[in-house]
């Protein structure tokens, strides 16, 4: 079972309200379980490099099924994953801004958010959960 | 210049729009002048491979500045540039489906369609097409 | 053996000065004869797949020492190269615009443009290989 | 709005005049807003691996809007960006050398530079960047 594509540009453009109330020009996607794209928008004058990135974090969060901010300390130097940013021809993200949605106890698709500090991609692309959790509440 | 990206859903909307009322799935993308991606819709259902042929169809209408079904026949065995489909790292699509945006003899964007025979895709494509083309009347 | 910079911008010269006679926009580049590149221009408005496309023209000439027209014929379907466009990694043109600089019988460089009709390509980028032959009266 | 071929290349000459002057060997990549390339010139024996480097770095400073330096010590390991330099296709340089064009607070282009020590790097960029301000002065 997957989001629909009505569902994800609800989620979307919930994220996209969130950025401009703190000021901020993002690219979000939203991906389906298996990371394939159903939506995806850059917002005006967002970094183009946030294109591929925001991608790739829906992709990283439906590849590994969790946060992508669960990758940074296993896949630093000495830890258990060292290396695991350069497996999967490079689409796996391991900063924070890409999150699964979970619909009982089932993940049916992905937000993937780039274009600011991690914290800031963390606080648009859960804005974007949130969004999704009211809906399945 | 570039498409907004709220001009580029309105866009979007109305190919969506199209699809439904010929009991279509499509993924339609919006690029800006350089080929880079603005948003992007898969309609539940579509294909999973129109996902990138709809964004390079967006790609090739801005990187060589046509429609993409002028590229069918000069590419064609035999003809002037036979091999074009090829180059541009794979980017290149010369089936129908991608046109560009233009206002004032400029263009602005692009729009790709992908989901279905060629005329269809095109179809669809063109309603996006009018859409930019009413906005800008 | 190879071009140095300076030659490479003085045939680079020559060829934008043929294409702005003509009326044309061209992305011209000169790699060196091992196919690397030496130096490139994109002048203003030409398109954008030219910057791929023209840089692998001039690697065509190089990787396979020969103008890239001569590759049309026997890539087409039925003939003995056929499939020959989609090896090394999509860097093989084979339509016209790539050719190989020669001095005494040996390649030290080639040129490769790419902006218009394969004629229009071929012609600009003869204008780079008669500035050559020029210096190397 | 972008710079034009001629903009671009006079600051490459600048950027060659700096790096002739110590004593240097650099490849110099000049890029539109969008990271699209405008020109690049590999001065005689520079390193090969520069001509894809300063190119990428041209490329990160027009993606992420900052120059390249910028990044080295957020992608660091146990940083925030830790990962960042595997993302975008492999594009995104975390070293110094690239840096935006602004003109009226815009990014108008970008340059890269690579073939030496990365304080190399960022003096003979910085002589481009100093060509680019006189002119917009």
């Amino acid at each position: 079972e997957s989001l629909t594509l009505s569902e994800a540009t609800d989620l979307i453009e919930a994220a996209e309200a969130e950025a401009e109330e703190m000021g901020l020009k993002m690219v979000i996607a939203v991906a389906n379980p298996e990371g394939n794209l159903i939506a995806q928008h850059r917002m005006d004058d967002a970094w183009l490099a946030s294109v591929e990135i925001s991608r790739n974090k829906a992709y990283t969060a439906a590849a590994l099924q969790m946060p992508t901010h669960e990758l940074a300390e296993p896949s630093q130097p000495g830890e258990s994953l060292w290396g695991l940013q350069t497996t999967d021809e490079g689409r796996i993200v391991v900063f924070g801004g890409g999150y699964p949605l979970e619909a009982d106890g089932e993940i049916v698709g992905t937000i993937g958010v780039s274009g600011g500090e991690v914290e800031q991609d963390m606080a648009v692309a859960s804005a974007g959960v949130e969004r999704f959790e009211e809906r399945h509440a």
